[in-house]
């Protein structure tokens, strides 16, 4: 296939970038102005993307502040949101806004672990055991091959499913303030060689998917990937009604009809309004990776009456995030995660934390708009 | 909670959006000085955000061209992807150069239809009985009045889900080159505002969960959301092993024990390597949701022997995307879409050939690359 | 593998069974006394089961009289049941002795047909589409073949899913008072020949898992299979306390906290207490397939306050059941159907029906139990 | 509700037991005659069932002898099998003379732990942690309060989920060689007071869900309930044409599209043929709980070309069974489990072993037939 020379071009500097660009100008016809405009350097970028031809640029708006007594993330925090679904925003600053006005959102992590899972070509059932008895004795000798792999990470533990021919390894690794996956990737293939040399497992793939990456997955929702964190808020009934425009009674049949009985009948993982916008938005802005808002979509959501007020929660088995490495690098997802005081070391939980609060928040203000009936009303009025 | 006058500012001019960044970086601390530059109209970009202080810009690559031939996407396509995942767009461009060596991509689109299910209140079996065949007996009412609020959308269909005291009623609409949520919500309030009068059902929201949006639910799996729609490829064997590095019967067995295996065991919707990856970085690029996301990490990717040679192919059960409105009319993204001939009237079903395309690409290099042992090493050199 | 030679005895007569058992009890060392008592013929058996030695003997026991008012069923109805559990029985029974007190039970069915999903190995997209359109086209000649095979089915419509270079297309079928799986299969047979010979479609097997048979399937929870049916009950406060021994809000928290929440966070199709008890021990009875106790176990149990009454309802996507042919020829079963009116034609409908009713008996009491935090002493006192 | 005073009658003897049938007869007008005859005690029944009137007769065929050499099953058994379903024995028994040909199928126990998970009402994230924190710190005085609930049980280990003002315990016990629900609710109970009395949780449901009993749950199939168990064979490829009349291409290719590809399409927790009717038919004869059909229905069968020779296995991840205590104790079920050697102590896990073989045997002769398209063919001659 012919083309442009400029296609080939696989430099990283500023003016390949733009002969990339002119180039792709000529091939389609279309014209990429607003895409040759970027803040940022193409060198640094070229740990995050090949082919750079510019940036797409994402309007960037704030949500909050909003008050957060969590395991980490502790005092008022503005949450930047990248997104172009109007009244996004604006749902979620109205579900801080009645947290606020509530004492603020307590959150927590349960659970923080990256996992990866090779799968392996093994004989039968007798050479799985061999191979799950040769891991046991030999934990030690795989958590030091680990170490040489990363200095920021460990390995945890590791789960074995044998399935016929097939022995599945899901490697939980504790991978500090980085998301992990790379760090996770790398040193399980260190170990996947060390089990191939010893046991006479084939790897077949690094990745077995029962790690799970950005697929809809159960293991995920019952064992957690990543962060396994959790926000919740009471919320008395007057600001219930004042702030969100509806009542502890209207959002608690909401939630039971919509989030528990519908997503049943719709066999969901998760049971939510919609987590995965609030994280998708998150994610962009802080530079984390957009297809992990899989993970971040099996949230689950409860609402509750107690006594009048109510009592509203989120548990996400799967916030996916880091505050070191990838796309935080870059300037503008730096500087949003420096507006949450998450930037660099000490960050990954916070965040996690600050996101599961977020979530919140936009699933308080949705319900409450779906259950007043004016979902349509604010997409007609802010969105369309 | 107090902050800076300006937090409070909700304006849409440039002088606003400075105003709420400074307020921003006043309660913050931080510097937002990347996060300030954008080029497009802070005013245009008003349907699409609140409180806007200023834009992200997300490294914009290109992969192929990718010769496609589909229903609607007939030629050589550049396809823009916005990540910050280094060895994303390499893999896919490696995957794209193997199709066409190969002849090029067929891709087809099967259903289409955007849904949305309103879930009611009901008073019992009977009940749920005499607004069902209301519905059937005035089809033409609803749809009469599901004009009135769009021009562009019609409804399709309704498909009604009684359980207990709930009424779900799944509507799908064709909605033309709009991703169309928005109009299916308007609609759908409509058509419930004529059937609660008529028949005494109460809405309980207008989104009853069984729609099912940006969730992961077997029911988009099976009946589909948006774009169902496929794309394949037959790569000869000296191709598999030229430019993919590995052999068909590396892949077939690859794709044999972790894609379907594997998520098996781990109880996914979907069996694919990392289809949400392409899915992401595409709609991040031309202005979708990128919280849909969701619904294209359902994808089903098969791999086989086709006589030593390798057929591959995928199926993307709910590929939601538009072609006019959301965020594809902001500048980086109507480009983005011009690139690909998709900006406005007649791209939508295009796109989500292209989409499907892109995804099958990397998809392809991803398992080769995993068959080949090699995954590590690309993240160890391109994307640490 | 040598043994006593009557194991190779193919014969149906009642002495072939005892030489059997003879030459079982020879191999195994086991006295066979109580398996060798039976009160049916052998030969009448012979389309039941092949190298019969005796039976196993079930202890079965009635719950009820239930009062049902149902499209099909009404009146009263004693329910055999037949179960080792203890408690079982008497569980049920006090449910419907609650459900008695309330006026009875609403039940109906919304849904009926028997599905059967072949796969077809095909060359590519557009070979998945000429056998689409060819079927379409045809749907009279394939109608008129199922005929050919079955005086008592006919298809009703069938449903292609194409993926990749499999395609899958799921039969529906009326089948009148059979459960329908082999007139299903027969037929469906019959239609993939005639599908192979004009389209050149191969047959790869006649089920390919989209039926889905004995599986717990999300499809057929969306779509049905078998009978999708309903019942319900508005249980009056006092008769909650004095029947039930527990209260409403005591039992609508249950529901929500344990068959909904927990059952999200579990991931599981449908969302319910026990419903696989009932369905069993009701399938035994009367002659079912008691794999197909797979399809009841997916039933959505809902409660809610009314009012301070308790509205109580079951939707059962998948009952898969039949009053002709099969394991309803034998003695004990069709005189369990004669219980209940259910005998031969026009019974399957009915019977659907009062399974519905006897599960949502089962579910009350047993989640009333357990919101009243005595289904341990039950289990103690009845069951150890 | 009135009706013949006999169906008020609660007692056990035999002249009980015919005076309720009497009156059953009285009330439906059904003549119960078959349903007079069984042969056990009604007295030692009382544990089994209420309200008895009469017994249910089920075929009982035997499939085998089958070679099993497996952690706990090690010589030649015969099977017993209780079902209706005609060609289902047959079925079993080809695939198990294929078996036998090819040396014996391997057997193994992974796991082994039956499941119970109370759900408490909680504060907050804080109380549910400090609940956790207690249960951590308390450990050895609940598993001391199981003990004084049970002789042959014990508590293996807690898993806690908080999700809102709900906190999930799962409870994993050894149960010996019985089945185990009933005491690990017993035991559940036990250690549910002590926690209310100690935390100020309270107590809503012994069972909330994610145990999960007779539910089809991803947790189960993830986790594993009862045994997790395997069973694999390799068999020639002439025993494949010779016995089963099919190639091993034809099993691998029907494997891979309709078990994997099918059951991904179709959203099944698990990827079989037909495994419940194996599990239904064993569970009957020897007096399991038939509503854990569940549990085996989510079994994963692979198949694989073994240089020509074909390569069976089947994953059980929840295999619910015992050997002393419910149903097992009646004189069929009793002798049906003699047949095997699993009568009593020591027999559980054998068992579960003896039918993770059986439905090897049962899935390949399924399989085999569905690739020569032979399944109608065998249904309309053995099955009709």
């Amino acid at each position: 296939m012919a083309g442009p020379k400029g296609l080939k071009n696989r430099g990283y500097s500023h003016s390949d970038v733009d002969e990339r660009r002119r180039a792709v100008e000529e091939f389609t016809g279309a014209r990429l102005e607003s895409i040759s405009k970027f803040c940022f350097s193409s060198e640094a970028a070229s740990k995050n993307i090949e082919n750079m031809i510019g940036a797409t640029q994402i309007p960037l708006g704030f949500a909050g502040p909003v008050a957060i007594s969590g395991d980490y993330a502790k005092g008022e925090f503005i949450v930047p949101l990248a997104t172009t679904e109007g009244a996004l925003v604006a749902s979620v600053s109205r579900g801080m806004s009645a947290i606020n006005e509530s004492g603020g959102a307590r959150t927590g992590v349960f659970w923080d672990h990256m996992t990866r899972a090779p799968v392996f070509r093994v004989r039968d059932i007798d050479h799985s055991r061999e191979i799950m008895d040769w891991i046991d004795a030999n934990f030690g000798v795989l958590s030091d091959g680990v170490k040489s792999t990363t200095s920021h990470g460990s390995l945890h533990s590791i789960e074995p499913y044998p399935v016929g021919r097939s022995l599945f390894l899901r490697f939980l690794f504790d991978t500090g303030d980085a998301m992990g996956m790379n760090m996770a990737t790398i040193a399980t293939e260190a170990a996947c060689r060390l089990i191939e040399a010893e046991t006479g497992a084939v790897l077949v793939s690094v990745s077995g998917n029962m790690c799970s990456d950005k697929k809809p997955a159960a293991i995920n929702m019952i064992k957690g990937r990543g962060k396994t964190v959790a926000a919740e808020a009471l919320i008395p009934a007057d600001v219930v009604e004042r702030k969100l425009g509806s009542s502890t009674a209207a959002i608690v049949e909401t939630g039971y009809r919509k989030n528990l009985v519908g997503s049943a009948m719709a066999v969901t993982i998760g049971a939510n309004a919609h987590a995965a916008n609030m994280v998708a938005a998150m994610y962009i802005a802080t530079g984390q990776d957009p297809a992990q808002v899989v993970g971040g979509s099996m949230t689950v959501t409860t609402f509750e009456d107690s006594g009048g007020d109510l009592y509203a929660a989120v548990r996400m088995p799967s916030v996916e995030v880091g505050t070191v490495g990838g796309g935080t690098r870059l300037p503008c997802q730096s500087e949003a995660l420096a507006m949450m005081g998450c930037l660099g070391d000490g960050g990954a939980r916070k965040l996690s934390e600050i996101v599961a609060a977020t979530v919140l928040a936009g699933e308080i203000s949705t319900i409450a708009a779906q259950a007043a009936g004016h979902l349509g009303k604010a997409h007609r009025e802010l969105g369309r």
